[in-house]
């Protein structure tokens, strides 16, 4: 397979190219060998030239009248999404949503590999969730070095955002995931991706508000 | 207060509330009492005259040279975002992410009120997790009508996500917020909000290795 990740893919390419592989994988279940575009269209409601370009990236073609080998493509999407490497990761801030992550299991399936939690508690200091160490805050750039996590989930209450994430970024993580609501500033070259809950749910409140179902 | 919450607001405006009320917040709980937009718009790294703008939805207005009242603004922000009201919701698919949203005590605090989970698997039918009982999916119409639950939060394996969608919509869900890498298709008329979780760790992973710190 060739050696293509190196390409910085725009970010709507990224957010359709899983939901592609989640319907070739529906296919894959099933049996199907092969697959059209106009037929991946149609299942997710994209546009077949918008998927012709998106997994053009991957330097994947349909064959005419054929169309994409099913089993290939789960492959090099999984492999190019990211899914089948490990990716060390560290959750910082051990409360309801920290440690829910830290249970879900399913993360590991797209090569999420969380191996320490931190906290300020001290009656989770030393605990372990899902055999993960929870580990005292101070500790944070011993263990970041030992573990060589690049990752950082920040799942800290939201007065403690910043502080944490600069204490990430000190220690040399290099993506942070952010859960808190906060808008957390970082410096040049750290990724950041935000997952915010909170502006879905005022979204889904706002939207039934609006169409009288509340 | 007036009661506004009628009013559609733009995806981006409920993208950036959250923000604000957690900064709105922090101060709060530093005891300052007012804040100019332009001191939010430093804090947040977003310009003032949007943030102006997006308050303007809600009907607060600044002071000249005092700017918002924080104990006012909060309040406000937070009641016109949904998180004060109680939002009764159901769970289908009680798997690792399902179970830890329902451990996830902290969406309380902002108006999700899961009140039941679904799921197939026998071993999980009839038990509880945080006291939230866990029914068999064939019976997802009568607790739906029972519990008068509005919001269906989707997170069953991908294979069987649109099928889940089906039925809860034709249960009487008005609102899915789907879990799923899947693009489910649902009826005009019912709300759907995505949280993209795989597509997240993909642009994270993608960041990464084109900074060449994978």
């Amino acid at each position: 397979m060739p050696e293509q990740q190196h390409i910085i893919l725009p970010e709507p390419t990224l957010r359709r190219l899983p939901w592609y592989l989640a319907y070739i994988d529906i296919l894959r279940s099933q049996g199907v060998k092969t697959v059209s575009s106009t037929k991946i269209a149609k299942a997710i409601n994209v546009d077949s030239s918008i998927i012709a370009k998106d997994l053009s990236f991957l330097n994947v073609r349909g064959k005419t009248r054929i169309g994409y080998e099913v089993n290939l493509l789960s492959e090099v999407l999984s492999n190019f999404l990211g899914f089948k490497q490990s990716h060390k990761a560290v959750v910082v801030g051990v409360g309801s949503l920290g440690a829910s992550l830290i249970h879900d299991t399913g993360l590991a399936n797209y090569g999420l590999d969380i191996v320490a939690g931190f906290d300020t508690n001290p009656a989770l200091i030393g605990t372990e969730i899902c055999g993960i160490p929870i580990h005292n805050i101070n500790e944070f750039a011993q263990v970041r070095e030992a573990t060589d996590a690049t990752i950082g989930i920040l799942t800290v209450p939201f007065t403690q955002a910043q502080d944490a994430a600069d204490t990430m970024v000190a220690a040399g993580i290099k993506a942070i995931w952010n859960f808190t609501p906060c808008r957390v500033r970082i410096g040049e070259g750290i990724v950041m991706t935000s997952t915010s809950i909170y502006a879905h749910l005022a979204l889904i409140y706002n939207r039934l508000e609006a169409n009288g179902s509340l």
